[in-house]
C-alpha cells in the first residue's frame, strides 16, 4: 500500500510548470489549497531542449518549503540530478521526518547510472519523500518497466513509489489532434499491474494545450488512474514555461469534479 | 575543420561492443588494424535498460589506452556520466598532450545538465579528444539539435565534434525489416548541414542483426555521411552484449570494401 | 595590486562568527556599516572539532546575499568543500559579475585535492570573489606557502588572493596569557614578503576572549598587516559560536579606531 | 574486538610509502611476505605540502589488488577524499566481500565533512575494509578524540576501526634528536583507553631518519602498541618519496624481531 493511495481518492498534485517566484507560489496555494489540492507542483529544475532558463534550481528550495509546508501543503518538484536529490533531503530534514514531498524523475532522465544514485539517496532520506518516474520520451514498454527495477535496486521503498504516465514522443506516428505526446493507456495499465504501483497521468504534457488538456482528462476516465498531475497557473499567459498548457483555476476546478472519484468529499463541506 | 576528417576518407571506427578482457582487445586491434581501421571501439561503460553487466568500467581504463595507443590505434568508448568524462581526461593525460580518444555520448543520455558537465569536462582535457554524440532514442530534429547546442555553449571545441545516427526507437512506427532502430538520413544530413559537422552512421544499432547492418550500410552509400561506427567481434556468438549485431572480421572487411570511398589507399599498399 | 587593497587604508572584515539569522544580519548590517564596516563576516559553514551545530550551511546563502549585496555592503563566509565553492559562484552570479563577496579556506582544510578543487571553481567564479587562505592549525612556515602554490597552481589570480594569519594551535608550547592560538607575526610578515599578498590578522581566533583579542590587535600595530578579520556580535553571549571572543559593537569601536591608519576618514565625516 | 586483534600478535604492517611501479610492488610482497608480514603498504595517494608527485592513484588501484590479494597479502593505501573511498569499495568489491584492505585517513585531512564522507563510504564498502585515521599534524588531545566521533557518528563500525600515532608536527617546542614528528606516547594511550580501538605507532613519521625510526620503536615498547606501521623500501635511496626514513629489508627483519610479542611464531616455523 502506497504512502499515498491509503485513501480511495484520487492523488491530485496540480500547480504552476516551474516555481517562478514567492508571490506566485502563495498565490497558488491561496487558489488550489480551498479547492481539496493538498499537493502542490512547482518545479525548481526544467530539463531543457536549448540553453534557455532552468527554473529557480536549489537557491529556491527553501522558499519552495516554507511557502507549503508550514500551510499543510506537500510541495512536489522534478529533480534531474544526484545533486538535487541530496539538497532536497537535506533541506527537508530540517522540517522532520515526517515533512512530506513528492519529488520525480523525468522522461528525459534515462542515464540508469543517475537514475540509481538518485534512487539511493532517496531512500535515505526522509520517509515523508515519495518518488515518482515518469515514462521515458520513447514508447518502450520493457525500458518503463526497467526504470523501476534500477530504482528498486538501489533499496528504494515500493511504499513510497509511483509512477506517472505523460506520453510519449509522438515522432512520426500520426497524431490527427495535434497532441504533444501520445499517450498509452493500456501500457500505463500493464505497467500498474506488472509494478503494483500506483499510476498516476500528466494530461498536461499529453495535450500540449488547454483543449486537449481537458479532452484527455476526460478519455483517461475509462481507465484506472490513481491520481493526476495537473499543471495549473494563475495566470498562465504569463508563466515562463508551457505557457498553453498551463490550466487557469477556473479550468482546474472544472475538472478536477471529473475526475475525482464519487468517493470525493469537499474540503468544505 | 573536424581533426577526424581532415583527409577525403571516410572515418571508420570498428571492434567490439564492450571491452570484455585484455585478451579480447588484443585479438580485436591484431585482427582490425591490418584491414586499416585505426580506431577502435571497445566500450567500458554500458548503458542498461534493466539491472545487469555494466561493463568493465574504470577500472579498466588503463587497459583500454595501454593496448591501443602504443600502437599506434586510437581508443573509442562511451561514457556516461563526468565521473567517467573526468577519468578519460586524467588517464589519456597520462600519454601526453597528442594521445588521441574517442568518447560519445549515447542516445539515452539526455539530461542537459549531465550533458553540459561532461562537455566542460572534455573542453579542458587533451586535445586529442574527440567527442561524438549520438542522437536521443526518440524522432525530434529540434532535441538533436539542441544536444549540439547544449555542448557548444560550454566551450567544447567544433574541430573536435561529431555527430553518429544510430536511429530512433521504432515504437509504434511500421518497421517490416525488424530493424532494431528506424534510421531516418534525411534528418541525419539536414543536421549535418545545419550544424557543420561530421555526421557519423551507427549501422549496428539500426540493423540489430548482422544482415541488416550490411543492408543499412548499402542504404546508406546513397547520402554523404562521413564515417562509421561499426561493432564487430572476433567472435560475436561469445560476446557480453549485442551478440547479435557484431559483425565478423571478415564480413567488416567486406563491408568496408563498399563503404569507403574511392579515395582510399590500402593500408598494405 | 590587490582588489581590496587599492587604498592606503586597512581592510576590515568583521561581524559575527557565523550566520544565524536573517534578523541576526540585518541587525549586524544596520550596526557595522555605519562604523565604515563595509565587508561583513557571517559564517554559513562551520568546521567541527567534535559533532554539533555546523551553521546554516547553503540553505541560508540566499539570504546572506539578500541582506549584504543590496547594502552595498560585501558579504563574507568560510567554505569548506568544492560543492560550497559551486555554490557560492551560482549564487553570486545571479548578483552580476560585479558583485563582490569574499570567501576564505579554513586552517583545518589541509587536504590538497580539496584546495585545488576549490581554487578552480572560484577561479572561473564572477571576478568581484575575493579568496583568503588562511595559515594552517600548525606551526610550519613551508606547509602555509605550498597553500599558496597549490591555488596559484590552479589559475586563481593573485590579484583577488589574500592571506590571513589566524595563529597556530599551542599545543605543548609555553603560553603565559592562554591564547587560543599563538601567533608568529614575523612568519607572517615574512610569507606577506615572499608571495607578495596581502597579509590580514585574524586576532579572534588568537584571542580567544575578548580582552585577549584587543590585546593582540594592539601589539599588532607594531607589523604590517593590510587588515583585520574580526569576530563581533551585538549580543555575543547569545552567540552559538565561539561566544567568548566576539567583540561587542563598542568594543568593534573602540579597535577600530586604534587599528585604522591615520589616512581613514570616516564615513560619516 | 577488531578484526585485526583477534590475535594476541602485534599488527604489523610495512612497505613502501608509495607504490611505485608494479615491479616494485611484486618485488616487496617477495621480500617482506617471508618475513611474516601480510599487510603490506603501498600508498596510491599522497598529501602533497607543495604541488609535485602525487602518487600513481587510482590507475594503479587495479595493480594494488592485483598483486596483493592473490597472495594472501592485504594491501594498505592513504585515501584522501570520498571519490577515493567510492572507488577503493568498488574495487574491492570485485575480489568478493571476504576480501581485505586497509585504508587510512591521513594527518591532513582534517575537513570534518570530508571525513564523514569518507566513513559513509566506506561503512557500506566490503566487511574486509579496516579503516584507520591518523592523529591531525597538530598537538591537541580533543580534535583527535573529535575525528574518531566523526567516524563512528556515520555508522562506521567500530570492529573495523583503528587509530594510528604518527606523532605532531614540532613547530617551536624543543627537539634535540631532531625527530619529523614528535610523539606523545602518553596522549595516544590515554585515546587508546578512552575509544577503545587499537592503537598503532608508525614510527616512520616520527623519526625521519632510519636510525631514529629504529630508536622510537624501541622506546615504544615500554607502551602497549597494538601493532606498527612501517615504511620499508627494497632500494630506499630510489624512493620517490620519503627516502631518509624507509627501512631496508634488513633492517625491517631487525626491527620485528623487537616489536613482535614473545607470542609471535615464526612463519617459517
Amino acid at each position: 500500500m502506497n504512502n499515498l493511495t491509503k485513501s480511495s481518492e484520487k492523488i491530485i498534485i496540480a500547480g504552476p510548470c516551474a516555481l517562478e517566484s514567492r508571490q506566485q507560489l502563495q498565490q497558488s496555494v491561496k487558489t488550489l489549497a480551498p479547492m481539496g489540492v493538498s499537493m502542490i507542483r512547482a518545479s525548481l529544475w526544467k530539463p531543457r531542449t536549448q540553453p534557455g532558463w532552468e527554473g529557480l534550481g536549489w537557491m529556491s528550495l527553501p522558499l519552495l518549503l516554507e511557502e507549503t509546508l508550514p500551510f499543510g501543503v506537500v510541495p512536489a518538484t522534478e529533480i534531474l540530478t544526484a545533486e538535487h536529490a541530496l539538497m532536497v533531503v537535506h533541506a527537508l530534514e530540517q522540517y522532520g521526518q515526517d515533512a512530506k514531498m513528492i519529488v520525480w524523475l523525468g522522461s528525459r532522465n534515462q542515464n540508469h547510472l543517475e537514475q540509481r544514485k538518485i534512487s539511493k539517496i532517496l531512500a535515505t532520506g526522509p520517509e515523508g519523500i515519495t518518488f515518482m518516474f515518469k515514462n521515458q520520451m520513447w514508447d518502450c514498454e520493457r525500458h518503463w518497466l526497467g526504470i523501476c527495477e534500477h530504482i528498486l535496486s538501489e533499496g528504494f521503498p515500493r511504499e513510497r513509489l509511483m509512477i506517472c504516465h505523460r506520453g510519449f514522443s509522438p515522432g512520426k506516428v500520426p497524431n490527427p489532434k495535434g497532441l504533444r505526446n501520445l499517450p498509452d493507456y493500456e501500457m500505463a495499465m500493464k505497467i500498474k499491474e506488472k509494478t503494483g504501483l500506483p499510476m498516476i497521468l500528466d494530461p498536461s504534457h499529453i495535450g500540449g494545450t488547454r483543449e486537449n488538456v481537458m479532452d484527455i482528462c476526460m478519455n483517461s476516465l475509462a481507465y484506472d488512474f490513481d491520481g493526476y498531475l495537473i499543471e495549473a497557473h494563475c495566470d498562465p499567459h504569463k508563466a515562463k514555461t508551457d505557457a498553453n498548457q498551463q490550466l487557469t483555476p477556473n479550468l482546474l476546478q472544472d475538472l478536477l469534479q471529473h475526475v475525482r472519484g464519487p468517493s470525493y468529499k469537499s474540503v468544505s463541506a
